[in-house]
């Protein structure tokens, strides 16, 4: 047993006193993002760890209260199938996360209590902001309603754009989304549009549409036009069909990537994995 | 993020497919448990990884009930205050973890059975045997009736001493112990004694007492003689006062800590962290 101190780098040993994180999912073995927190945390020196907890739909309830009695736990990421699942089993989630209908990460306070977060859309604009691009006082087109497209549109209107514009096929869906929208703030000017994103100085694909090689672009990009910058949310591929249209119509181009990036870093915020906060919130 | 794949050693980068491993504990700051075994996981190659779970005794039963919904999870090891605790707990245990009546390794079954053994007292014997003593047809006195002289009377019986004697200042525990043993092995001999463990091949202290300057010593050293072999359970100091009385009297000595060499090597059988079984069980 005396090579135990070796085994490890300096400050990664895991020890008693280490503070433990989980990713919720089901299936599990494709998540990124114990991966990069567990290198977040190291980076910052902190004594963490983040690991796998796998479980079903059906067993969720159950493992989360287990989970708010675990002392050592400081919370967790929930990622595909439980995001919105995990919503009424929190004991606190924000206004605009509530409003999603969809938590993605929770904090375990002291006392055992759980926190819920809703990041997605807040890495989006974040994302956005660091490159440079702020929604604030711009208009925006959004296509899509489904999850990811309702946690951007409620960042985007946090943000502070002068209008938004959903676009839906199921156009029922972008109509419920603007309701909740309006409800939250309703001050913010959201309509409902159609597949033409002319006149508005951001344009987003919120949809899942470019993932695969033949799917249909989510939006008219004919009626794209130069000034205009058009933003991705998938990541995989990198340049989607939309983004080459876009940079064929001289539209300035904004890819999935940078919403992961930012959405780690305010995941390790709000899980206080970090001694500081980040500029980006 | 580019640093991601340097900041842990090749083998220890902890993903979606990882195994979890947890140690119930409450306190948890002390428990070296976790250091041990995940320094023989990166030893073995195997993809697992040891956290601490810390859980008050009122919430064990919750923590549990979730943990056996976890799918990731591995099993965990359960030291003070929750070895009595958690044989309830255990959808099943070995008969003589259930007549010891207490549990300290739990596997979890692909199917959420957790299966529980103690393994203490197995340790001891292990060590034992792994330093050249082997129990087996010995005669063999042991001081305590206490949790871990609990598991060790166990051990020494199931090892095939050839004649157990019990001692203990509160008698009627000896008495209860041996009760229990007889239930599970009736053959076996076992008789409660006094403070003079003359006449036995082996000497246990598996008393606390030892652990602090100016205990009593836990059995009459005058009546030691060369030829019988003195072991402690005790791990700190390395030399209690009774190894010391018994080098003195010219008794061969074995200290407390093989027991958990051997022991860390058996929880990482039972827990399957490793590809083949150890020798020793």
């Amino acid at each position: 047993m005396n090579d135990v101190s070796n085994a490890l780098p300096p400050g990664r040993e895991i020890s008693g006193l280490t503070r433990v994180f989980g990713i919720l999912a089901d299936p599990i073995h494709h998540v990124k993002t114990p991966q990069m927190l567990n290198a977040l945390m190291a980076r910052e020196g902190r004594d963490g760890v983040m690991v796998p907890f796998q479980v079903s739909s059906e067993d969720l309830p159950t493992l989360v209260a287990g989970l708010k009695r675990m002392k050592s736990l400081g919370g967790f990421v929930v990622t595909v199938p439980h995001k919105t699942a995990i919503v009424d089993l929190c004991d606190e989630v924000s206004d605009s996360a509530r409003r999603i209908g969809a938590v993605n990460t929770v904090r375990r306070e002291a006392d055992g209590r759980l926190v819920g977060e809703m990041l997605d859309g807040k890495g989006f604009v974040g994302g956005l902001v660091a490159a440079g691009i702020d929604p604030k006082g711009r208009s925006a087109y959004l296509a899509g309603a489904g999850g990811a497209a309702n946690a951007i549109a409620f960042a985007l209107v946090e943000r502070g754009v002068s209008r938004l514009t959903l676009a839906n096929r199921t156009r029922a869906k972008a109509e419920d989304l603007a309701q909740r929208l309006a409800e939250a703030y309703p001050a913010a000017a959201v309509e409902i549009g159609t597949s033409d994103p002319s006149g508005h100085d951001i344009v987003v694909n919120g949809t899942s549409l470019g993932l695969k090689d033949g799917d249909p672009l989510p939006l008219d990009a004919s009626r794209l036009s130069p000034g205009q910058i058009v933003a991705e949310v998938i990541m995989q591929p990198e340049e989607t069909a939309i983004l080459a249209a876009a940079k064929a119509a001289g539209c300035r181009t904004h890819p999935g990537k940078p919403m992961l990036a930012c959405q780690l870093d305010l995941m390790a915020d709000f899980l206080g994995m970090r001694a500081l906060p980040e500029a980006v919130r």
